[in-house]
Protein backbone atom coordinates (compact mmCIF):
# COMPACT_ATOMS: atom_id res chain seq x y z
CA UNK A 1 0.00 0.00 0.00
CA UNK A 2 1.36 3.69 -0.97
CA UNK A 3 0.76 6.20 1.45
CA UNK A 4 -2.75 6.62 2.34
CA UNK A 5 -4.14 9.98 1.23
CA UNK A 6 -6.29 11.88 4.65
CA UNK A 7 -9.61 10.98 2.98
CA UNK A 8 -8.56 7.26 2.55
CA UNK A 9 -7.79 7.99 6.19
CA UNK A 10 -10.72 8.85 7.24
CA UNK A 11 -13.11 6.11 5.10
CA UNK A 12 -11.02 3.98 8.30
CA UNK A 13 -11.95 6.20 11.12
CA UNK A 14 -15.54 6.75 10.05
CA UNK A 15 -15.40 10.28 10.01
CA UNK A 16 -12.74 13.39 9.51
CA UNK A 17 -12.30 15.50 12.53
CA UNK A 18 -9.48 18.02 13.84
CA UNK A 19 -7.75 14.90 15.78
CA UNK A 20 -7.32 12.74 12.93
CA UNK A 21 -6.09 15.65 11.02
CA UNK A 22 -3.64 16.40 13.39
CA UNK A 23 -2.66 12.93 13.99
CA UNK A 24 -2.59 12.44 10.10
CA UNK A 25 0.19 15.28 9.96
CA UNK A 26 2.40 13.77 13.00
CA UNK A 27 2.21 10.59 11.19
CA UNK A 28 3.42 11.65 7.93
CA UNK A 29 6.32 14.06 9.46
CA UNK A 30 7.30 11.08 11.24
CA UNK A 31 7.13 9.00 8.29
CA UNK A 32 9.10 11.64 6.28
CA UNK A 33 11.95 11.86 9.22
CA UNK A 34 12.51 8.04 9.25
CA UNK A 35 12.77 8.09 5.07
CA UNK A 36 9.96 4.88 6.59
CA UNK A 37 6.74 3.32 4.37
CA UNK A 38 3.83 1.75 5.83
CA UNK A 39 4.67 -1.48 8.06
CA UNK A 40 3.30 -4.81 6.08
CA UNK A 41 4.88 -6.39 9.42
CA UNK A 42 6.57 -5.02 12.43
CA UNK A 43 9.56 -3.31 10.57
CA UNK A 44 7.64 0.14 12.33
CA UNK A 45 6.41 0.10 16.08
CA UNK A 46 4.56 3.48 17.47
CA UNK A 47 4.58 4.16 21.02
CA UNK A 48 1.42 6.66 21.44
CA UNK A 49 0.78 8.42 24.62
CA UNK A 50 -2.83 8.95 23.51
CA UNK A 51 -5.72 6.89 22.42
CA UNK A 52 -7.71 9.87 20.31
CA UNK A 53 -8.57 9.91 17.04
CA UNK A 54 -5.20 10.40 15.47
CA UNK A 55 -3.93 7.29 16.64
CA UNK A 56 -5.89 5.47 13.61
CA UNK A 57 -3.83 7.52 11.15
CA UNK A 58 -0.72 5.90 13.08
CA UNK A 59 -2.68 3.02 12.17
CA UNK A 60 -4.07 2.93 9.24
CA UNK A 61 -0.93 5.50 7.31
CA UNK A 62 2.07 3.95 9.18
CA UNK A 63 0.79 0.28 9.39
CA UNK A 64 1.02 0.48 13.21
CA UNK A 65 -1.85 -1.40 14.02
CA UNK A 66 -3.38 -2.87 17.43
CA UNK A 67 -4.11 -6.52 16.11
CA UNK A 68 -0.16 -6.53 14.27
CA UNK A 69 1.25 -5.45 18.60
CA UNK A 70 3.12 -2.96 16.64
CA UNK A 71 1.04 -0.18 18.24
CA UNK A 72 2.31 0.50 21.90
CA UNK A 73 -0.02 2.34 24.32
CA UNK A 74 1.33 4.69 26.91
CA UNK A 75 -2.15 6.40 28.78
CA UNK A 76 -0.15 9.49 28.90
CA UNK A 77 -2.66 12.21 27.49
CA UNK A 78 -0.13 13.84 25.49
CA UNK A 79 0.28 14.41 22.13
CA UNK A 80 3.20 12.36 21.34
CA UNK A 81 3.94 9.50 19.15
CA UNK A 82 7.38 7.80 18.80
CA UNK A 83 8.10 6.08 16.20
CA UNK A 84 10.60 3.19 15.46
CA UNK A 85 12.04 1.68 12.90
CA UNK A 86 13.73 -1.81 13.29
CA UNK A 87 15.18 -1.61 10.12
CA UNK A 88 17.79 1.25 10.81
CA UNK A 89 17.66 1.67 14.95
CA UNK A 90 16.28 5.07 14.34
CA UNK A 91 13.56 7.11 16.13
CA UNK A 92 11.58 9.69 16.08
CA UNK A 93 9.22 11.51 18.52
CA UNK A 94 6.52 13.84 17.17
CA UNK A 95 4.56 16.30 19.10
CA UNK A 96 1.12 17.93 17.72
CA UNK A 97 0.30 21.23 18.51
CA UNK A 98 -1.30 24.23 17.24
CA UNK A 99 0.69 26.65 17.77
CA UNK A 100 0.06 29.04 14.38
CA UNK A 101 -3.27 28.17 14.26
CA UNK A 102 -4.99 31.41 13.34
CA UNK A 103 -7.56 33.07 16.74
CA UNK A 104 -11.11 31.79 15.66
CA UNK A 105 -10.44 28.84 13.98
CA UNK A 106 -10.78 26.48 17.55
CA UNK A 107 -14.43 26.60 18.04
CA UNK A 108 -14.96 25.81 13.64
CA UNK A 109 -14.07 22.02 13.57
CA UNK A 110 -14.44 21.70 9.69
CA UNK A 111 -12.56 24.91 9.31
CA UNK A 112 -10.19 23.71 12.25
CA UNK A 113 -9.46 20.42 10.15
CA UNK A 114 -8.71 22.25 6.66
CA UNK A 115 -6.28 24.29 8.61
CA UNK A 116 -4.83 21.60 10.52
CA UNK A 117 -4.05 19.37 7.11
CA UNK A 118 -3.10 22.79 4.91
CA UNK A 119 -0.42 24.60 7.39
CA UNK A 120 2.94 24.66 7.38
CA UNK A 121 4.51 21.83 9.25
CA UNK A 122 6.18 23.66 11.80
CA UNK A 123 2.91 25.06 12.49
CA UNK A 124 1.54 21.80 13.36
CA UNK A 125 4.09 19.31 14.65
CA UNK A 126 7.24 19.48 16.32
CA UNK A 127 9.93 16.52 15.86
CA UNK A 128 13.11 15.25 16.89
CA UNK A 129 15.34 11.94 16.71
CA UNK A 130 15.41 10.09 20.00
CA UNK A 131 17.11 7.38 20.80
CA UNK A 132 15.18 4.59 22.29
CA UNK A 133 14.98 0.91 23.14
CA UNK A 134 13.10 -1.27 20.55
CA UNK A 135 10.11 -2.35 21.42
CA UNK A 136 9.10 -5.85 22.01
CA UNK A 137 8.20 -7.37 19.24
CA UNK A 138 4.76 -9.58 19.62
CA UNK A 139 4.74 -12.84 20.31
CA UNK A 140 2.89 -15.85 20.23
CA UNK A 141 1.90 -18.48 23.25
CA UNK A 142 -0.04 -21.27 23.27
CA UNK A 143 -3.49 -21.99 24.60
CA UNK A 144 -5.61 -24.33 26.65
CA UNK A 145 -9.04 -25.21 27.16
CA UNK A 146 -10.55 -23.56 30.68
CA UNK A 147 -11.47 -26.24 32.79
CA UNK A 148 -14.61 -24.42 33.62
CA UNK A 149 -15.99 -23.39 30.35
CA UNK A 150 -13.92 -25.28 27.79
CA UNK A 151 -13.22 -21.75 25.82
CA UNK A 152 -9.68 -21.90 24.41
CA UNK A 153 -7.39 -19.40 26.55
CA UNK A 154 -3.81 -18.00 25.85
CA UNK A 155 -1.93 -20.36 27.98
CA UNK A 156 -0.35 -17.08 30.24
CA UNK A 157 -3.81 -16.13 30.74
CA UNK A 158 -4.81 -19.09 32.63
CA UNK A 159 -5.66 -18.69 36.25
CA UNK A 160 -5.26 -21.18 38.93
CA UNK A 161 -8.36 -21.19 40.90
CA UNK A 162 -8.98 -24.20 43.47
CA UNK A 163 -6.77 -26.39 41.87
CA UNK A 164 -8.51 -25.99 38.51
CA UNK A 165 -6.75 -23.74 35.63
CA UNK A 166 -9.46 -21.14 34.29
CA UNK A 167 -9.96 -18.18 32.11
CA UNK A 168 -10.13 -14.55 33.33
CA UNK A 169 -13.77 -14.30 33.18
CA UNK A 170 -14.61 -18.07 34.69
CA UNK A 171 -12.03 -17.10 37.47
CA UNK A 172 -13.95 -13.77 38.03
CA UNK A 173 -17.09 -15.10 37.58
CA UNK A 174 -18.29 -12.46 35.61
CA UNK A 175 -19.65 -14.10 32.76
CA UNK A 176 -22.35 -12.16 30.90
CA UNK A 177 -25.57 -13.92 29.85
CA UNK B 1 -18.03 2.49 3.53
CA UNK B 2 -19.42 -0.34 2.38
CA UNK B 3 -18.47 -3.97 3.78
CA UNK B 4 -14.40 -4.17 3.16
CA UNK B 5 -13.25 -7.45 0.97
CA UNK B 6 -10.73 -9.82 2.69
CA UNK B 7 -8.33 -8.90 0.32
CA UNK B 8 -9.04 -4.86 1.64
CA UNK B 9 -8.84 -5.78 5.18
CA UNK B 10 -5.11 -7.33 4.24
CA UNK B 11 -4.59 -4.17 2.78
CA UNK B 12 -4.71 -2.53 6.26
CA UNK B 13 -3.57 -5.60 8.28
CA UNK B 14 -0.44 -5.48 6.20
CA UNK B 15 -0.56 -9.20 5.13
CA UNK B 16 -2.56 -11.87 5.43
CA UNK B 17 -2.64 -14.92 7.94
CA UNK B 18 -4.65 -17.37 9.40
CA UNK B 19 -5.32 -14.79 12.47
CA UNK B 20 -6.66 -12.44 10.35
CA UNK B 21 -8.70 -14.48 8.45
CA UNK B 22 -11.00 -15.87 11.65
CA UNK B 23 -10.97 -12.44 13.15
CA UNK B 24 -12.43 -11.65 9.56
CA UNK B 25 -15.14 -14.68 9.72
CA UNK B 26 -16.06 -13.61 13.27
CA UNK B 27 -16.74 -9.81 12.86
CA UNK B 28 -19.19 -10.17 9.77
CA UNK B 29 -20.54 -12.91 11.58
CA UNK B 30 -21.18 -10.80 14.14
CA UNK B 31 -22.60 -7.91 11.73
CA UNK B 32 -24.78 -9.88 10.17
CA UNK B 33 -26.26 -11.44 13.82
CA UNK B 34 -26.60 -7.67 14.70
CA UNK B 35 -28.28 -6.90 10.91
CA UNK B 36 -25.65 -4.06 11.64
CA UNK B 37 -23.20 -2.20 9.06
CA UNK B 38 -19.84 -0.56 9.68
CA UNK B 39 -19.35 2.07 12.21
CA UNK B 40 -18.86 5.85 11.29
CA UNK B 41 -18.58 6.87 14.94
CA UNK B 42 -19.84 4.85 17.85
CA UNK B 43 -23.00 2.99 16.44
CA UNK B 44 -20.89 0.04 17.35
CA UNK B 45 -18.58 -1.15 20.36
CA UNK B 46 -16.44 -4.38 20.01
CA UNK B 47 -15.26 -5.79 23.57
CA UNK B 48 -12.27 -7.84 22.00
CA UNK B 49 -10.69 -10.10 24.44
CA UNK B 50 -7.22 -10.92 22.90
CA UNK B 51 -4.88 -7.93 21.14
CA UNK B 52 -3.93 -10.51 18.12
CA UNK B 53 -4.35 -9.95 14.23
CA UNK B 54 -8.03 -10.34 14.63
CA UNK B 55 -8.83 -7.42 16.18
CA UNK B 56 -7.85 -5.52 12.78
CA UNK B 57 -10.45 -7.01 10.80
CA UNK B 58 -12.85 -5.76 14.01
CA UNK B 59 -10.90 -2.48 13.21
CA UNK B 60 -10.96 -2.41 9.14
CA UNK B 61 -14.18 -4.02 8.89
CA UNK B 62 -16.68 -2.88 11.82
CA UNK B 63 -14.94 0.61 12.59
CA UNK B 64 -14.46 -0.25 15.96
CA UNK B 65 -11.13 1.33 16.32
CA UNK B 66 -8.49 2.36 18.73
CA UNK B 67 -8.72 5.71 18.07
CA UNK B 68 -12.21 5.95 18.26
CA UNK B 69 -12.77 4.89 21.10
CA UNK B 70 -15.32 1.97 20.54
CA UNK B 71 -12.69 -0.79 20.69
CA UNK B 72 -12.41 -2.02 24.30
CA UNK B 73 -9.56 -4.25 24.96
CA UNK B 74 -10.18 -6.71 27.98
CA UNK B 75 -6.56 -8.42 28.14
CA UNK B 76 -7.67 -12.36 28.45
CA UNK B 77 -6.25 -14.39 25.71
CA UNK B 78 -9.56 -15.94 24.31
CA UNK B 79 -10.76 -15.71 20.81
CA UNK B 80 -13.88 -14.23 22.04
CA UNK B 81 -15.32 -10.58 20.87
CA UNK B 82 -18.85 -8.80 21.87
CA UNK B 83 -20.49 -6.52 19.70
CA UNK B 84 -23.03 -4.33 20.89
CA UNK B 85 -24.99 -1.82 18.80
CA UNK B 86 -25.62 1.18 20.52
CA UNK B 87 -28.92 1.74 18.21
CA UNK B 88 -30.70 -1.47 18.52
CA UNK B 89 -29.15 -2.54 21.78
CA UNK B 90 -28.37 -5.79 21.43
CA UNK B 91 -25.10 -7.53 21.64
CA UNK B 92 -23.84 -10.71 20.04
CA UNK B 93 -20.64 -12.56 21.69
CA UNK B 94 -18.69 -14.62 18.53
CA UNK B 95 -15.82 -17.62 19.47
CA UNK B 96 -13.17 -18.11 17.18
CA UNK B 97 -12.76 -22.19 16.76
CA UNK B 98 -11.40 -24.48 13.92
CA UNK B 99 -13.67 -27.56 14.72
CA UNK B 100 -14.24 -28.72 11.42
CA UNK B 101 -10.38 -28.41 10.29
CA UNK B 102 -9.09 -31.14 8.35
CA UNK B 103 -6.21 -32.76 9.90
CA UNK B 104 -3.06 -31.26 8.53
CA UNK B 105 -4.01 -28.05 7.77
CA UNK B 106 -2.75 -26.59 10.96
CA UNK B 107 0.64 -26.22 9.73
CA UNK B 108 0.22 -24.97 6.54
CA UNK B 109 -0.70 -21.18 6.71
CA UNK B 110 -1.74 -20.58 3.37
CA UNK B 111 -4.09 -23.51 3.53
CA UNK B 112 -4.94 -22.94 6.92
CA UNK B 113 -5.65 -19.79 6.26
CA UNK B 114 -7.72 -20.44 2.91
CA UNK B 115 -10.12 -23.13 4.61
CA UNK B 116 -10.43 -20.62 7.17
CA UNK B 117 -11.88 -18.10 4.95
CA UNK B 118 -14.12 -20.88 2.97
CA UNK B 119 -15.65 -22.95 5.61
CA UNK B 120 -18.99 -23.17 6.48
CA UNK B 121 -19.13 -20.07 9.32
CA UNK B 122 -20.37 -22.86 12.06
CA UNK B 123 -17.11 -24.65 11.50
CA UNK B 124 -15.09 -21.66 12.31
CA UNK B 125 -17.20 -19.27 14.56
CA UNK B 126 -20.06 -20.03 17.32
CA UNK B 127 -22.04 -16.63 18.08
CA UNK B 128 -24.74 -16.20 20.20
CA UNK B 129 -27.09 -13.09 21.51
CA UNK B 130 -25.81 -11.58 24.89
CA UNK B 131 -27.50 -8.63 27.21
CA UNK B 132 -24.60 -6.46 28.37
CA UNK B 133 -24.06 -3.07 29.32
CA UNK B 134 -23.43 -0.29 26.89
CA UNK B 135 -19.33 0.12 26.74
CA UNK B 136 -18.93 3.76 28.22
CA UNK B 137 -18.74 6.07 25.53
CA UNK B 138 -15.45 7.58 24.32
CA UNK B 139 -14.93 11.45 26.57
CA UNK B 140 -13.24 14.48 25.87
CA UNK B 141 -10.96 16.30 28.55
CA UNK B 142 -9.64 19.81 29.30
CA UNK B 143 -6.06 19.91 28.94
CA UNK B 144 -3.35 22.05 30.81
CA UNK B 145 0.50 22.34 30.27
CA UNK B 146 2.92 19.91 32.09
CA UNK B 147 4.69 22.42 35.25
CA UNK B 148 8.49 20.59 33.88
CA UNK B 149 8.23 19.60 30.26
CA UNK B 150 5.52 22.77 29.04
CA UNK B 151 4.00 19.90 26.91
CA UNK B 152 0.42 20.19 26.88
CA UNK B 153 -1.61 16.41 28.84
CA UNK B 154 -5.06 15.55 29.52
CA UNK B 155 -5.90 16.98 32.54
CA UNK B 156 -7.57 13.64 33.96
CA UNK B 157 -4.15 12.82 33.71
CA UNK B 158 -1.55 15.32 35.20
CA UNK B 159 0.04 14.39 38.20
CA UNK B 160 0.64 16.71 41.70
CA UNK B 161 4.11 16.62 42.50
CA UNK B 162 5.64 18.34 44.94
CA UNK B 163 3.03 21.23 44.88
CA UNK B 164 3.92 21.19 40.76
CA UNK B 165 1.23 19.63 37.98
CA UNK B 166 3.19 17.17 35.75
CA UNK B 167 2.65 14.88 33.45
CA UNK B 168 3.14 11.69 33.65
CA UNK B 169 6.91 10.79 31.85
CA UNK B 170 8.14 13.85 34.08
CA UNK B 171 6.34 13.10 36.99
CA UNK B 172 8.55 10.05 36.51
CA UNK B 173 11.77 11.18 35.39
CA UNK B 174 11.73 8.81 32.39
CA UNK B 175 12.04 10.81 29.35
CA UNK B 176 14.13 9.80 26.40
CA UNK B 177 17.05 11.58 24.85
Amino acid sequence: MSRPSYEETVGFHGHSCPGLAIGYRMTTVALDALGASRADDEELAAIVENDACGVDAVQFVAGCTFGKGNLVFLDYGKPVYTFFSRTTGRGVRVLGHRRGMPEGLRDDRARCTDWLLHAPKEDVVSWREVRIEPPPMARLHGSALCAACGERVMETRLREVGGRSLCTPCAEDTRDD
